[in-house]
């Protein structure tokens, strides 16, 4: 795996040991934990928690661009938890799990073993009781929504952005094939590859499914990567969209792509989705960005309406998904505004 | 090649023999054609043609469902000429042209080199001087505008349907992931497989990725394939998109889809997209497709101001960029009504 999944690349982990975790699928995950980040501290109170999961593909530092003295999420104000999802690499995933459940055999994860787990690690941990806010990007707000849903009297505010409650037709065809495109590769193996460098070609290959659909028509018209300092169309492929995945793991991506594939807030009712968004009582705003080619802000409109005491936003950008990624000032201005305003309201 | 690429599944054909044909890429084609199909009769003042270049991936068969009596592309009427494409599998293409030319190792054709061919067709076969109309659908569109940028005097009326005058970036970077996935096949031998049934595993992730971006989230949520006869989503991805594609020829996709994303006018202007479409003197709708995911209704928009005589207008449809294969009436509605009203301006 070479040296990707370090501390050295991704900062110091804490790590809450989950024991023998028995996973939604009905297999027990031995010696299961999930690492995760901290900034702030817990007040005596308890009551200035918030909760922020990470994106498919990333970890806890990614999320970590929306921290600071100053902004919404000041570290003087809050204690603000970054758990890491399982398979991101740092977590209990394919790429660090030893036999019978290492690399390719690795069991099926769900967005809602994600949300037992960190809530066992708040609860278990640090006794908190209630979270001022639990926001996240993409996966981060399907575990959003998952923990709304599932825990709505511990989820004060809630604050999605660009993801959806129930994964689409459309987002699950897309995601799978992200998962064909890794497996493609010739030394591909079941998921058994020795190191993850030998199977580059799919990765590659994945990378190239992430910059037709990852981005939109009107990003590449207005050559928008010029502003964050690519020199061609073919250095923005290969420096940014190569370069973002080919140090990981392809297991790793795979079973996160699963979760995200099959998240799904409406098995816990079952299947009536207007039901289960129905349970949430935190005060949330459902906020979508602009041109997302996966995640339309029509797809998540028709949720918002769905959420008894929510608001509708869209975040304007032509970085659509990427958004969150605050290439640019407007972007980052954008959602910390969202932030600011959801931490302001007056909740109950 | 199986027989896919035989006068009995695509209906029978006339072939125009352009001789030793030089390629814009400077490549002579010794004993290049084009096949072609015709309906109605050329009228002795030989004002009554229309000119119907057809898609990627297609065969001239596949516009015939526009044509009939009673139907505006009415046969009593006009004398309608459905020119293949090279690389269509009747026209030269690397499934059908000998050595050295054979399989992947065709030339690069050019949508310029369509274009030169089909002019040939009209003017030396049947002593056209002007179209009444030409028309078509996505590279069928890109044909068009070629038509009418080059040969503005030969054109009275223009009519593209979702395509565009200049390949996008965008739209360029979806066509070169198309070829990657047919060229990713464990049996691809650039291109020298015996029989395309050899290498059905690119096929197949070629039309995953058709998948994804040929339709739209909306498509998928409101199960719209149900009205056409699927009975599941898989079922729709396995008949549909595998079906369509699993008979076809790789290398024929590849050549056509080069064509594809380097389709542009302003080669004719030094670069310049503004002038080389002022040039158009045709009557032209610019008609985009709602929904479509590579040719957005913006991008067909922005190349229609700049075209002198033009209109804009928009199909909507749930089938994104497939409502061209006239899945559900309102499609095939909204197409005729473009190409009646049309035919109905007068123009000097």
């Amino acid at each position: 795996m070479g040296d990707y999944y370090s501390e050295e690349r991704h900062g110091p982990h804490e790590y809450f040991e989950l024991g023998d975790f028995e996973l939604e699928s009905g297999i027990t995950l031995p010696g299961a934990r999930i690492g995760y980040k901290t900034h702030g501290k817990l007040n005596r109170a308890k009551d200035n928690a918030i909760l922020f999961p990470h994106m498919w593909s990333g970890t806890p530092k990614a999320m970590e661009i929306f921290i600071g003295r100053n902004r919404p999420l000041d570290p003087d104000r809050y204690f603000i938890v970054l758990p890491g999802q399982f398979a991101n690499g740092f977590s209990s995933s394919p790429s660090n799990t030893p036999p019978p459940f290492n690399g390719g055999a690795f069991p099926n994860v769900s967005i809602g073993d994600d949300v037992r787990a960190q809530h066992r690690l708040v609860t278990e941990e640090y006794g908190i009781e209630r979270l001022e806010l639990v926001l996240g990007w993409s996966m981060g707000a399907e575990q959003t929504y998952e923990w709304a849903v599932r825990y709505p009297n511990m989820v004060k505010r809630a604050l999605p952005f660009a993801g959806t409650a129930k994964t689409t037709p459309h987002d699950y065809i897309f995601v799978r094939s992200h998962e064909d495109s890794l497996k493609s590769d010739p030394a591909w193996n079941g998921g058994f590859y020795r190191d993850q460098s030998e199977v580059h070609v799919g990765l590659r290959r994945h990378a190239q499914i992430w910059s037709v659909m990852g981005l939109c028509p009107e990003f590449y018209s207005a050559e928008a990567w010029r502003g964050a300092g690519f020199t061609s169309l073919e250095d923005f492929l290969r420096r940014f969209w190569e370069g973002y995945f080919a140090p990981m793991d392809p297991n790793n991506l795979i079973w996160m792509g699963w979760k995200w594939r099959h998240g799904d807030v409406s098995r816990h009712t079952g299947g009536d989705l207007a039901a289960a968004l129905s349970r949430i009582t935190a005060r949330t705003y459902v906020v979508p960005f602009s041109r997302d080619m996966f995640f339309p802000p029509a797809d998540c409109e028709a949720e918002q309406k769905l959420i008894p005491n929510s608001e509708f936003r869209v975040v304007d950008s032509l970085w659509a998904h990427f958004a969150m990624f605050c290439m640019t000032d407007s972007d980052r201005e954008q959602i910390d505004a969202c932030i600011a305003d959801l931490l302001k309201d007056e909740v109950a």
